[in-house]
């Protein structure tokens, strides 16, 4: 689930969703969410995610980035774009979504 | 579970985190966890937190604080301090803690 990723600086992309409804639309979505991740994975300055959904279909998802240019590449990808259109128009409720400088970094592991 | 924050600039402290095991100290942790997000709530230049855990003991929690200063002043608090202490020693297996500064920011709400 941890994302490895180089020394700062690099970006990140901080999303923060409330699906509208968990149950009836939940395997197209969630088919459409992994092929996006898949994608996201094999774009040029991507470094790496770390994603999680709970049970009431809230989630957050953080996406590392080489550069604001890739993330912008990324944001302008035409199967993205229209996964974002599905996004607002049927899967998500409320987003929000954050374009951040990573400045530093700390790992933990046992 | 969105985090209602200013207008960028701002900073963001990303943790992405394994537990240990996830029945056993679910309580425990689960109570110090709420008392460190009320008690981080309650600090000086604290703008919000969204975060998540799902039932594999994986999460994600994303606080917004208005600058660095503010960041490090609840690091050094003392109970949050020794919350960190038995964050290392009991509840996580792995974690990333990434600083990040918030540049710009975009809200959808249906």
């Amino acid at each position: 689930m941890l994302a490895k990723t180089p020394e700062p600086p690099y970006y990140s992309v901080i999303l923060a969703s409330e699906r509208t409804e968990v149950t009836p639309q939940r395997s197209a979505y969630e088919i459409m969410a992994s092929q996006m991740l898949d994608m996201a994975a094999r774009q040029p300055g991507y470094l790496g995610v770390e994603t999680i959904e709970n049970e009431l279909g809230h989630g957050i998802t953080v996406s590392y980035w080489e550069s604001l240019e890739a993330i912008k590449a990324w944001r302008d990808h035409v199967d993205h774009q229209a996964a974002q259109k599905l996004g607002k128009e049927v899967w998500y409720k409320a987003y929000t979504l954050r374009i951040a400088k990573v400045e530093r970094a700390y790992e933990f592991e046992k």
